[in-house]
This record gives C-alpha cells, structure tokens and sequence, in this order.
C-alpha cells in the first residue's frame, strides 16, 4: 500500500464527547466541505448520561486535507472545543491480528478459513501457542506458529518473548481463540481494548473454570458463549457480542461442550470482524457495536 | 391535549430523499439553529440505490418556529430544493388505531392488555369484528365493538359502514388481529401503509390460507410470522417484522398452530409499536425500520 | 366431568427409577396387557447418573384396571420392586391454579387470555395480590381476586390467610406472575414444586433485585428470563424454561424492561402450560421437560 | 476395526411401522432378552397417520446373537410380522462421506475442520469439484481432490467419472457444500436420502437461483438456510435442519451473503453430524431427527 495513494482508501472516525446541540453538523461539514464523500455514519446518544457516540467513515479521493495532515487538523479545529474522545484511522491500513491458542482447533480453522478465504481486510502474521499441538494448523495454512510454553512460573519471562514476537510482527489487536492461560496485568495493559477473548458461557453468568460444567450442574435450558475485550479482571471486560443455543435435559456435559464449540466460534469470530471493520466503541467499560 | 401547548411536545420528521453531500448537517442545523433540541436521530444511506433515509425527533418547548407553521417552513426551505419525500408529526397528537378481529382473540388480548397497562402512546377507539364472538373482550375492555357481517357478496355496502366508522372515531391506522376477510382495493388505497396485518407464516413462504398445514406438508423445521403493511397483492406489502420459533415431527398441525399463536401476537405487537413510534419508513415496497 | 366416567379420561405416569434393563418393556407391557392404548410415551436415560425418567400416557377407555384402584396396583406391583419414584395422575382432573401478583400485569393478562380462550386444561379460581391495583383484572375476567397486604412484619399471618384460600379453593399450584414478595420457607414447603415463579434475568446471572438494571450495568448484548420452581434459596430451585431476547447499546434501563416483559410472559405461559400437561419431572434440582 | 469384534460395538436399528399395541415393548424385550444393553432409545408416535418410529442403540458387548446373524434374526421374527420399514447399522462400520463443491470454501472448511479434531466418527476420502479453485484445500487437509468439469452437455459422461470415483472409495453418503451443479435424475436415485444439500434460504422461500438476491427484493426481515435431501425435485427434498439469522433495512445483498455463510455452514454440519450419528429416518418426504 502506497502511503500517499488514497484511491480506495478511507478515513474512519469513532468518537465520543458530551452531547451538545449541533454536534453531529459540525463533524459532517467538516467532512463535506472538504469534499469528502461520506459513506457510512452511524450515531447514538446516551440521553442518560448525555454522551454522543459516532462513526463517520468517508472516501478519501477528492478530500482536500492531506491525510498525514488529517489527525493534527482534525485535533486542532475541535477535540479539545467539543471535548472529544476520538480515534481515527485509514481503511488503507490492514490491521495485523496474532491468534493465541492452546489445544483446541474450532475457533482457530474458523479465523483462519475466513481470512484465507479473503472474508477479512486483515492480516494474520502470527499464531501463539502454550502447546504444541495445534503447530499443524500454522502449516497447513502458512502461518508461523511459535511455542510459548507458558505456565505460572515462568510468565514474566514467557510474555517477554511473546512481545517481542507481537513487536516483530507488527501486530494490532490480538485474539484469544480458547487460550487457556491467563494474561498478566502487564500483558494487559499494554493492549487496552485490543485483545479480545471468547469465553465459553453467557457472562455474566458462570465466570471463570469450567463454565459447562457449572450450567449442567445448575440445569440451565440455554447455554451461551460472550466475546469480549480482556481487562484485568477475569472475564469482567467489556461485552462485544453473545449468544446462546438451546439445550434439554438430554444433554451431558459433553454434549454442551459440542454444542457450545458452534457458538463459541461464531460468537468469536463475529467479535473479530467489528474489531476489523472498526466498528466498536468502548466507554465505560461497555460496548458501543455499530451495525 | 392542548393544541398550542408544547411541553412535552416533539416533532417527528421521517424522510428519505436522493442522497447528496450535506444532507444530515442541512437538516440537523434547521433544528437546532432554531433551539430544537434533537432528542433522536438516526439515518441510513442505500448505497446501492443513492436513497438516504433519517428519522429525527426533536423537543419543542424552545424552538422557535411555530408548531403551526412548521410543516410550511420545512417545507418552503427544504422540501423541493432537496427533493425531499417526508412526513412531519407532533407526538403530542396520539394516534388512533382501530382493530380488526374475527374469532381469534389472542392477538386482540395482546394487543389491548399493552394498551390498558399504558404500554403505548396511542388509542383504540374501535374494534370491527365480521363475527359477535369477541364482543365480550370489547365489553371487558370498555371499547366499542361493531359487528359488520362482511362476506364477499355484501362487501362494498359493509366497507361503507366500516368507512363511517372508521371516520368518526377518526381513525390514524388500522390493525388486522388475524382478521379474515381479504379487504376491497378500495379500502387498501384509503389508507396506504396505514393497515397493518398479522400473516402466520415466515413470507414469503406459504401465502394465502392455512399457511400452517402447509408448513406441516412440507416438513420444515421453523415455523415463522410476518407483520406487514396490506397492499392490493395478497400478502405481498411490505415487511415490517418477522420471526420464527422452533419445531420438530412430533408436532402435529395443531401444535404448529398453538405454538404460532404466541409468535404472531408478539409479531404483531412489534410491528404496531414501531408504528406508534412512528419509525417506519416505507420504500420501494420495503420498510426501514429505525431501533 | 363425572368421576368414574372414563370416556376421554387418560391416565398419566411420570416416574423415575435407578436404570435397569427392561424396564419400558415392564411397564408399557402392564399398559397394553390390561388394554391400555398407549397415547404417549417419552423416556430418557440419565446415562452418567444411570437413572430412567418416563411419561407415559394412555387411554382408560377399555383399561381393565378400574381407576380408583390404578394406584394400588400400580403401587404394589412395580413400585417397590423397581424402586420407582412416581406420580400418576388423571387429565379428567382439571388442576386449579392460583395467580400471585402486585402490580405489573403483563403475565396475568397473558396467563388469563389463554384461560378464557381455552387453550389451556386449567381452572383458575382464585388470583392473590398484595396491591389492589390490579383487582380490575380480576374483575375484567370474572376470577376472585384477593387482596392480602402481606409486607415483612405481618408475613406470617397473612400467609396464612392465604393458606386458607388456596385451600378452600383447592388449589393444585401456584403461578407468581411478577409477585413481588418472597415467601416463607414454610409456604414453599407446603408446595413442593408447584410455586412456579418468573424471574426476569437469564439465571443464574442477574439473581436478587433490579436484574434488568444489572444486566444494562454490565453491558450484555441479550437479555433473559427464566422460569423455575420455588425453594427456599432465592432464584435457585428447578429452571423450567428460558430465553433470551437480543439487545444493543442503543437500549436505555426502560427499553431492557420493555423488551423483558414480552419474555417474562411468554416464559412464564410456557411452563405454565407444561405444568398443566403434567410434563414435567424434577430430579436434583433439576427439570426433564417432555415435549 | 476387526469385523467381528464386539468391544465398544452398538447397534442401532431405525424403524416405522403402524403404530400397534406393544410395540415397543416386542422390540426392547428382544433387545433385553438377548443381553443388549440398551444405550439409546428415542420413538415418537404419529397420533394423524398411526405410524410408530423408533431408534435404539444398543452395546453388542454381551449380546446373544451374533452381529452377522442380527439382520436375519430381526427380520425373520419381527419384520413381516409387524410390517416394519427398518435400517440396521453398527457404529463399528465408520461411514464414508464425499463431500461435492464449487469455489465458495466455507461449508468445506466447516466440515474438514470437525473431521479433522475427531469430532465425527466418519471417513472424509474424497472431494469432488467442478473448479479447480479449491484444489488448495484438499491439499491442505491431505484429502483426494478431484476435479470433474461438468457442465450440461458433459453431464452424463463426467457423472459416469463421479460414480467410479464414489465406488472405489466406497463412499456411503454425498455432502454437497455449496455444489452449483444440479445432479441428474439418474445420480439422485443411486443414492436415496444419502445426498445431503444446503440450501442457502428459508425453504420453501426462495426456491431456485440466487435467493439472497430474491430475499432482499422482498425486504425480508430474517434470513435462512436449509439443509435437506436431494431428490428430482429441485430444493424439494426431505428437510433435515433449517436456521435463520436477524437482517435489517441496512444489509445490502453483499450483507446477506455474508451473514448467510456462517448459517450455511452451520446448518449443513448439523444435518451432516445427524447423518453421522444415523439419527435420521425419512417417510414421506419429512424426516424424524432424533435428539
């Protein structure tokens, strides 16, 4: 991708600030005066808390602001007048996502089929895993796979190398397809909103270890699966997506953890193509999913 | 309700119109220029079609053009130089809904124990009926229920009656709670996207009678309802909401119709709140449906 | 319906027993050998725990047995020697259900629009409320309608009061369709499993108060409702039935409520309704619901 | 698996019959009597057209009769006698699935991804393709990938290619994942409800060609995806499993397509895990799916 080019090449804004009459006009003129063609804009109010949410994505090709111009422009002529959260970003970039897995393959083959497939305007340099059971999966699809072997003794030193690994590589936002280690406060924060998880139940019920157990136990008649960003809290962050299929009676554990494999790489992988298309907001440690 | 008093009072504009640069900030900037305070606002491009659609409801209680004269500003300053298509309302108009029943109540029962627990901003001055056997659900409900024997031979002399009644309760829209009788072109051209049908199939699957013993014949596994507008084509207007709910081969065509009663009255409810929040838009035989 | 008549009567089996082999043929043989036509009949292993659950339903038409000494037989000649745990009941015995409520009434209508359009084998003589807000129901509909203020320092006599009532109307259990008080341990242990509550949450999530403000304090993308019998640890006994409905950020604490009645009705009405058709078996604070 | 060993070997025998007194307890009893052990038994009643169905599975590991003698013995004593339409399988036989697709890779990489966890106990030799696109993928999973370009004037020719080809990898039943190619009458009857298809609408909706594209001409509000077996009738075959998924006014034909994939995907591998688990029993172009 040629820096300069911006055939094809949009602009995305996401945004929040406190509401204020007119804000929304503001925003799309400047867009509009400057011959940018506006191809998607979504907003929402919080009325209860008075905060305007929006993501306004526009052509680059006749805007009349360079684009390396565009952020200081942008900041200059109203962040700090409207007191605006924002982030913006070119559609030119192809984010770059790293995979963590342990030894489970469903949500792992359904990433990567959809991004061999060419579904994903993303790419995916990197596989990590704490095993290496699922080394045959990098190579069917030509992905280096590294071996991490980490465990509790070892994290600080372990996550070391993984960001030096994710620092090599380029990578973006990280995705944890069914990786069963925790991450360390550390690792976290150094990925605000940039990891996402999927854990295999509907949160927030049934946190933490086991969680088909646990629903079998209680003999739920649903049974759910929530992606979403990982804060230092377990399985506490910011709710991106979730859903859940029907179960009976008939079903042993076993057959929920079948079931719930289904959900869980759906539920994921829908997660991951909001993250892609740039389409989430976090505030409040919740979720703003524009459609 | 006072005409004249605008606590309380918002203004609700639908519109759609070719999309062009500026549109939104046109629009958004006559409202609060003018101190409307946009209370909601959402808006969708079709990008295929080049058609942009916005619902936005704005506070009146400091705008400053006259309730009264607002639909002729708009109109001078916008409508033709846009080529707009809209539709301007005051909530504090409540609307009027007459129901239309035959024998089945639980659509009637649903909508109306909405209506008297103050779920919706509407009233339903009328129920028609083809048949007495509801009447008591009028009585219950301290709601005048007309019986008009409509049958195919007697149509246009019956409809009249309906009109005349349909006039004097000053009926706004219409709601056909698994009413059964196909109504006259006539009838369907006096209130455009003002009739609203409860149809038990997933559309457009099973058109026409006894949808659900057709669905047994053919052996499917969903069974579904179809909320729409009534045009002069036979279950063919457009959708303003569907959905389905599960079965399997142990259930006969009366369990299908058991299970369906529950979909098509919730069906129905939707598509009659949306309208009562005026958040349909009709297009091209279609709907926009705004959240 | 005359008691030894037994035109159109049907006997119902529920039962459970450790699992052994030919034990359906044991019992479906019993049926048929002594001219039992068997109308239904649904079964199921609990293979981790080796128990066996049946419903067995069968036409007392031309049944040798006569009906008052069934259970006798029944009684001496299997129970012991299979270690059956079981229930045998008569569909010529219409159940008599009493309604608890306060003030919302969203269930009571549904619950009551199914009663009179006699979609249900029920007889509803009697609905209990410590509000007399909704007494208008009552009368709407023709039903006895109590108002017992019981609040926490009278609990204990005005229970009893309601004892009285249920027992002068002879009732065989109890629906609480959004009753807002807790019950005593003494209450709930004089119907075991037959106190059918409505909690508005996807259990166990969201358990106590204010789970539709919980639910929008953690930012899930679905909302719940569950169904299950009462005991004595809040929100905890046999779930029944559940569903989920989808929500977005757009959805203020007022649209979770909204979108949650339509869930808590139909929840509710649906196990209800399998309450009615004796189809459900509990075992371990669990449900087997047949179809 | 060595023929005639037993260990962990289960039969399982799918019949109808009309329904008649004692049925079931004629079958289990000779199970029993025989020292199977029944692992698995699910039947259901047709109550309209008195026909009785069944499944059950049972452990061969003490049984009596030996397995090569079974089809005789159980068709001597019962099949005529009570005019049963039966199949009789053992779990010890892995059957032997081809999997028939165009260019669109993601039903193909659902199915290859279960198969290659061990999810399913089934044998994947071949794959069959009118295109050479997806070639890499056969590669991949190191699975036979044979290219066979028919068209309509090569059809029978290229078909003869087809039945060599399923002969010699002995293949037991057809999965096509998105195959456009419609299979001549003659390959439909060699393989009787043993050719399972996803069709990507609600069915009987949008029968035929591009039925996105229909389903956003008619403004649907819900999409869906149907798996089912081929007959001469085109997309009118026995309907194994159907799902749908939620679309609004903002999806464009592009959207549908792509929120179709994962519902076709899904589908398909439900009807085919069905198939797997021989749970299916066909009569008058329905099926019985046992759960």
């Amino acid at each position: 991708m040629a820096k300069n080019d911006t055939k094809n090449d949009t602009a995305v804004l996401r945004m929040h600030c406190p509401d204020q009459p007119g804000i929304i006009a503001v925003i799309t003129e400047f867009i509009t005066n400057n011959r940018g063609n506006i191809l998607y804009l979504d907003q929402y109010v919080d009325r209860v808390n008075r905060i305007f949410y929006m993501r306004v994505e526009w052509d680059l090709a006749d805007f009349l602001i360079p684009k390396e111009k565009l952020q200081e422009y942008f900041h200059t002529l109203y962040a700090s007048r409207y007191n605006l959260t924002y982030r913006l970003s070119f559609t030119s970039h192809r984010q770059r996502m790293a995979i963590f897995v342990s030894k489970m393959s469903h949500c792992l083959y359904d990433l990567l089929s959809r991004y061999i497939a060419g579904d994903w305007a993303v790419e995916i340099p990197l596989i990590i895993s704490n095993h290496p059971d699922l080394a045959i999966v990098g190579k069917q699809f030509d992905i280096p796979f590294e071996v991490i072997p980490v465990n509790r003794d070892n994290k600080a030193e372990m996550e070391q190398r993984e960001f030096e690994l994710l620092e090599r590589h380029g990578i973006d936002f990280i995705v944890l397809a069914r990786y069963m280690q925790v991450l360390s406060e550390d690792f976290i924060s150094r990925y605000p909103n940039r990891i996402i998880n999927i854990h295999h139940s509907f949160l927030p019920a049934f946190i933490g270890a086991k969680p088909y157990h646990q629903a079998f136990e209680r003999g739920v008649k649903l049974i759910g699966a929530t992606s979403h960003y990982v804060t230092s809290e377990l399985d506490a962050g910011p709710i991106i997506e979730q859903d859940i299929v029907r179960i009976t009676h008939k079903d042993t554990v076993e057959d929920l953890v079948k079931k719930g494999r289904d959900l869980e790489k759906i539920v994921l992988s829908r997660a991951v193509e909001k993250q892609i298309q740039r389409k989430i907001l976090t505030y409040d440690n919740k979720t703003v999913v524009f459609s």
